[in-house]
């Protein structure tokens, strides 16, 4: 999928939403539990009913690893069907990997060509040859790890370090790394007053935000500093759309979450004349 | 598995060799090729080979991931026979997992419940929260980036922050994290004049040595500013053991190869009279 055809879907939908596909088998209905694949039919309907809405889906891959190789299959079925029935969605791996070149050559084969996955999220700390291996693929992106939305964040990310604080430092090296047009980044949407200082580096940039939501964090301000011209945003929602229901409607009551963000989203848009 | 009982088999074995299984199907010899589960056939043999030299074995998940669901069955295989066979060895999923709270648990929950590992690597860039949830498990250790040994660690590892360089912080904040008795650090043989700064910080806790093999590093280097007085080091060679032969002799070539490590060892921990 190019940059293009993801701001063409952002545009026609007028939705910039993420859904996060964090899903915990505690979590899904009753009924939905004496399946085969109890984890991939709940993730299937959550999609059926939310596609409208959102322009990505973003599956969590710790909740697959808990339940092995058998939460694995449930990955793999996932991303399957989107790529199947939902080619126009942007996919995310929300897997948080960075390795060695040798091995984050294995990490970008496993989502990228096992699995068709779009993007993935890499963690930064080992530097320019655990990411480029991930952006050697076309079309295919990596969205790095710059601010993140929990506390710990503060402990290492805002550190000053000779010019400016670390994780401005991730964002003005990464730029130099071969392939950085295949970046995006991912900054916490509770620090929305830091992507002033983010968007005068990369100001062209898709970036990923994913604490809407449960983890708090306004829309509104997120928007006033982050969006560009072109859009430039991807918001994410886990737990608040796919867990608004554990009844047999949870997936209705997910897709009409998905529809009152997509609203908000539209009428910011439409004041911002994007 | 508790560190006096590592340390025990290292005293015992007069080696703290780690064989990491980096196995590649690509690398695998014809003849197991036909046999149901060519990369848990290979590791089994391999185990069974170098067992008696070495103190821990070292999966790298990356490798297991590139082959989906089917690779993912092959690491649960592998960490279930070396449970079942040599309960004595400590076992490390090189996993570079972090990410906030909530999300880390599940990581904790794949590698110690739903595979039992003993061990797994962590990355630091998020912080307190993304570290404490797998130190949460009583007898279970994370082994957390420190210095790596790749080129791209002198991107941000070794910049300078408020007192001292990153790396360096990272230790020092980490010996105050929640249980930071069950923390071991990776640290990059090719580095080894480091070593001097960081056993300042962690006198007392183990590291894990990646570079020795294929990406260079001393042993003699390594331990002659990482030793402590309970050995607190696992040094890791993955390809210069695992692939030392793709004939039908892999097996017992990995032997000689993790033997003449072991010996080397020997000899270092008399010398130093540990």
């Amino acid at each position: 999928m190019t940059t293009e055809q993801l701001i063409a879907q952002i545009r026609e939908k007028q939705s910039f939403l993420c859904v996060g596909l964090d899903t915990d088998l505690d979590k899904v209905p009753e009924f939905l539990k004496k399946t085969k694949d109890p984890i991939f039919a709940f993730n299937k309907a959550i999609i059926d009913a939310t596609h409208p809405f959102c322009v990505a889906y973003k599956p969590n891959t710790a909740f697959y690893e808990a339940y092995g190789s058998e939460g694995w299959g449930s990955l793999e079925r996932t991303i399957a069907y989107l790529k199947e029935s939902y080619p126009n969605h942007f996919t995310i791996a929300d897997a948080k990997r960075g390795d060695i070149g040798n091995t984050s050559g294995r990490y970008a084969r496993a989502f990228f060509r096992a699995m068709d996955f779009d993007s993935i999220t890499v963690a930064p700390y080992m530097g320019r040859d655990s990411v480029e291996p991930f952006l050697a693929y076309p079309d295919k992106y990596v969205i790095l790890l710059a601010l993140t939305s929990n506390e710990g964040a503060f402990d290492f990310q805002t550190l000053p370090s000779p010019k400016e604080e670390l994780y401005l430092e991730v964002l003005r090296k990464s730029t130099t790394y071969a392939n950085a047009d295949r970046l995006m980044y991912v900054v916490g949407a509770t620090k929305a007053s830091f992507l002033k200082k983010i968007r005068e580096i990369i100001p062209d940039r898709f970036l990923l935000i994913p604490g809407v939501g449960a983890q708090g964090g306004s829309l509104e301000e997120v928007c006033h500093y982050g969006l560009n011209n072109q859009v430039g945003l991807l918001v994410n929602s886990s737990r608040g759309i796919i867990y608004a229901s554990t009844e047999a409607d949870f997936a209705e009551a997910a897709g009409r979450k998905a529809e009152e963000l997509q609203q908000q989203m539209a009428g910011i848009l439409r004041a911002a004349k994007i």
